[in-house]
């Protein structure tokens, strides 16, 4: 583990993948676990909002549609809340006894929807990543796909979730937020061409994870 | 309104109830409520955590006592999101219309439980409540009492929740943090003996409420 110049300790073996909706993330994560375990690799996958019992319990008071919506503030920390859930008692235990952790999402995603796209307090959420978050992943994939491309894969999912009923503008924030954020962080992100067919993106991703575990020996 | 020293907004017509277990903070809450009514108010009560419905389903994450309990950051921001909920959609709207609040425990009761009781980030929990609260209550009503008779009044009522089993020497903590708060900020704070029989603990809220509003005239 290297401390990166954020103030944020950067772990090797911390894989975090990021997106839009329907981008691909599930099949791409199934993907990389499969590649890590065939090489002998012990693998924790987890996602975001969510991957303890109690950041679980976040996560559906986040994507409820029924209840209150929560108020942007109270939305950014629910998400700080589960993510320290999460880094104290999953990610942080399994790095620590060598495994590698692959997030479905992280930190990246409240710079982007919190920050970019809802207006949220950027020094706050920058705050709140030093001192809550504390850690980076080594290589963060980001799925990348026009938002119309996105929105029609999920049409086909059933009904969607409080987050996902934005409207379109928000989702072309969000990707060009990503796309900034790749741009500034370019020593840690690999930006992937979503749009190609699936088992391209799978294999374009495992790619990428051997290149960097090829850096790390 | 107007503003205090630590960049918060003071609201005159909001009313916090401070103090550990067993202090009788609900009913010193009915008697104020009672002497406002009385005197022709619109009064919301409310609590922390909680006090709107989304707020309410994060008290239950933080004093349910089957579940993974939350570590500290993560208790530290569920504190703070619900408090942000509260604030945006009871506290606010309430205080805009004219109507007088008074809420059981507000920000003075993170900076005594997850700051000096669990060793909480004080820098943190001050940006937040800078960033995501914003406002004070003009008046704050401590109720103190020794450890050991609270303790004696809760054993009374059932079986306790997470944050009650809590040990001895943490209440002790708990108070003596309360008491240095109530110091720090003497113009808004109002320090109660709640080891008084019930009925003189909640004459004398109800005549420092009175003397509060006479200087609000």
């Amino acid at each position: 583990m290297t401390a990166a110049g954020t103030g944020l300790v950067r772990h090797p073996r911390f894989v975090s993948l990021e997106g839009g909706e329907g981008a691909g993330k599930s099949t791409v994560l199934a993907a990389l676990r499969g590649a890590l375990e065939q090489a002998g690799e012990e693998v924790v996958c987890t996602r975001e909002p969510g991957g303890s019992p109690l950041a679980e319990r976040v996560r559906g008071l986040l994507l409820d549609t029924t209840g209150d919506a929560p108020v942007p503030q109270a939305e950014l920390l629910l998400m700080f809340a589960a993510r320290a859930q999460l880094v104290d008692t999953v990610i942080l235990p399994a790095l620590q006894r060598g495994a590698w952790v692959i997030s479905d999402r992280f930190t990246d995603a409240s710079h982007v929807y919190q920050g970019a796209a809802r207006g949220g307090d950027r020094a706050l959420i920058a705050e709140l990543e030093r001192c809550v978050v504390g850690i980076e992943p080594g290589l963060t994939l980001l799925l990348d796909l026009p938002v119309a491309v996105g929105h029609a894969r999920v049409r086909g999912r059933g009904q969607p979730d409080r987050i996902e009923t934005e409207r379109e503008e928000f989702f072309e924030t969000v990707r060009e937020a990503y796309l900034q954020r790749a741009g500034l962080h370019a020593d840690r992100f690999r930006v992937i061409d979503a749009a190609a067919p699936a088992e391209d993106v799978a294999a374009r991703a495992v790619a990428l994870l051997h290149a960097h575990r090829g850096t790390q020996r």
